[in-house]
C-alpha cells in the first residue's frame, strides 16, 4: 500500500476513477443502442441522460477540488484537461443516442457499430488506467493503444462518410446520419486526448 | 468607494464590463432581426458587425494588458479564458446576423425568437455580472442562473432540430436554417462558459 | 551571433521552424490540387498525409521537449498553444485534400483557387517568421500580414457559401462541397491563432 500525502491528494485519483468508470457505462449504453427497437432506445436515452449527469458531477467535483487545493498530484492545466475531455466523452456519447431518438433514424448504417465497438475497447482501457495514475506505472501501453484505436475510428468514419454519400440516401437522410457518426467520431478524438494528457503527465513526472 | 490597489488591476474589471456591455448590445440587435424586413436586416448586420469589432478591440485590449501585466487580479488562464469566451459569443451572434442576411431567410423557423430571448436574457445577467468581479459578491445568484439558460437553450434547440427534420424544409433550406439555430446554441454554450470561469474565479478566491 | 544559453532552449526554434516548414510544404500540395486530374489528387492525398505525420512527429517532439524542460524559452502555455495550433493547420489542409478525394469532386467551385493562394501566403510568412522567434525582432509584420489575410479569407469563404446556395447545386452536392471550403477557412483560421499567439509571446518579453 502506498503512503498517502494528503487526503486530498487521493481524491483526485478517485474521482477521475470515477469519471471513467461512468464513460465505461455509457459506452456500454451505446452498445445496447445497436439493434435495440425504438422503445428500448427511449429508455436507452433517458439512462444515458441520467450517466451524463453523473459526469457533470464528477466534472464538478474535480473542478472544485482542483480551485480549492493549494497542492494538487500533478499540473493544474492538466487536471483541468483530463476533466474536460472526460467530460466531453460523456457529452458526445449523449449526443449520439439523443440524436438517433430525435430524428426517429429506422436503421443506423453499417459501419456505425464498428464506431461503437472501438469507443466501447478505448473506454474500457481509460476506466482500466485511471486508478494506474496513482502509481504511474504501466501507462504507456494504454495510450500508445487508444492512439492505435483512434485511428482505427478515423477509418471507419471515412469509410462511413463515402457510403452516406455514395447516392443510395436522399439528402435530408445523409444529413441527419452524418451528424451522428461525426459526433461519434469526435468522442473518439476525446479518447485520444485523454490518453495524450495522461501520457503528458507521466512524462513530466518521469 | 473602494480603495484601488493599482490602477492596473482596476482595469481589468472595466475591460471585462465593457466587453459585457458590448455583448449586451449585440444580443439587443440579434432580438432587433426578428421581424426585421430586408432593408432593415442588412443595416442590422453592418451594426452588428461594428459590434463585434468593439469587442474584438476589448479583447485585444485584455489580452494586451495580461501580456504586460506582473500581477493580475486573478489567475492568468482565467483572464484569458473569460475573454476569449466573450469574444466567442460575440462572433457567434454576429455569424448569425451574417448568415441570415447571407442566406436571404425570409422567415426564421418558430422557435429562433425563444433563442434568441433566451441570449438576450443571458447577456443582461452577464453585463450585469461582470462589475461585480472588484467585490467577487453576489455572483452564484447569476451563474446559477446562466446555467439554467443554457439547459433551456439546449431544449429549444433540440426542438428546432426535429421542427427543420420532419419533413416541411427542403434539403437546401435544412442545411441554411441548421447552420444558423446551430450557431446561436454555441452562443449560448458560450455564455455558459464564461459562467463556469467566473465560478472558479470565485471558489479560488473563497 | 547570438550566445545561446543552453542547448535545450535553442531546439524548441527548431522544433518550430521544422513545423513551419512542413506547414508550407503542405500548402503547396494544396496548390498542386489545383488543377490536378484524378489520378494524381490521389498521390497528392498520400504525400499530404505522409506530411501530416511529418507534422504531428514536429509536434510530439515539442511536447516531449517541453515536458521534460525545467526552464522554456518563452511561458510553456504558449509554447503547447503555439505547437498545438501549428498541428492544427496541417490536420486541416490534409482532411480537405483527403475530402477531394473521398467524394471524387470532379470540379471545385471557383473561389477556393482563392482560398488556397492565400493559405498558401500565409505559410509563406509564418515559415519565415518562425525562426525570427530566437531574436523576437520584425515580427509585428508578420502577425498584421496574416491577421489581414484571415479577414480576406473570411471574405472569400463568405462568398464561397453565398455561391454553393445559390440553386445551381444539388443539396448533397452542397454538403460535399461546403464541408471542404468550411475545413479550408478553418486552417485559415489557425494560422491566425498561431500569428496571436507569437504575437503574446513578443507582447511578454518587450
Amino acid at each position: 500500500m502506498r503512503f498517502r500525502l494528503t487526503p486530498r491528494e487521493t481524491s483526485f485519483y478517485e474521482l477521475f476513477a470515477t469519471a471513467a468508470d461512468n464513460v465505461l457505462s455509457g459506452s456500454k449504453l451505446l452498445m445496447e443502442l445497436l439493434g435495440a427497437d425504438a422503445a428500448t432506445r427511449v429508455d436507452l436515452a433517458e439512462r444515458m441522460r441520467a450517466a451524463e449527469h453523473a459526469g457533470d458531477d464528477a466534472t464538478h467535483a474535480i473542478f472544485h477540488q482542483l480551485n480549492s487545493s493549494f497542492i494538487t498530484p500533478f499540473d493544474r492545466e492538466d487536471i483541468y484537461r483530463l476533466a474536460s475531455r472526460l467530460d466531453d466523452i460523456m457529452d458526445f456519447m449523449e449526443e449520439a443516442v439523443d440524436l438517433v431518438v430525435l430524428y426517429g433514424i429506422d436503421e443506423l448504417p453499417k459501419g456505425v457499430d464498428q464506431q461503437i465497438e472501438v469507443l466501447f475497447r478505448a473506454a474500457e482501457l481509460t476506466a482500466d488506467a485511471m486508478p494506474r495514475l496513482r502509481t504511474m506505472r504501466n501507462l504507456d501501453e494504454y495510450w500508445i493503444e487508444v492512439n492505435r484505436l483512434e485511428n482505427q475510428a478515423d477509418q471507419i468514419h471515412r469509410k462511413l462518410l463515402a457510403h452516406l454519400f455514395n447516392g443510395s440516401y436522399e439528402a435530408i437522410e445523409v444529413m441527419k446520419l452524418k451528424q451522428i457518426v461525426d459526433v461519434l467520431e469526435e468522442a473518439a478524438d476525446a479518447f485520444e486526448s485523454v490518453a495524450n494528457t495522461v501520457e503528458t503527465i507521466v512524462v513530466k513526472e518521469s
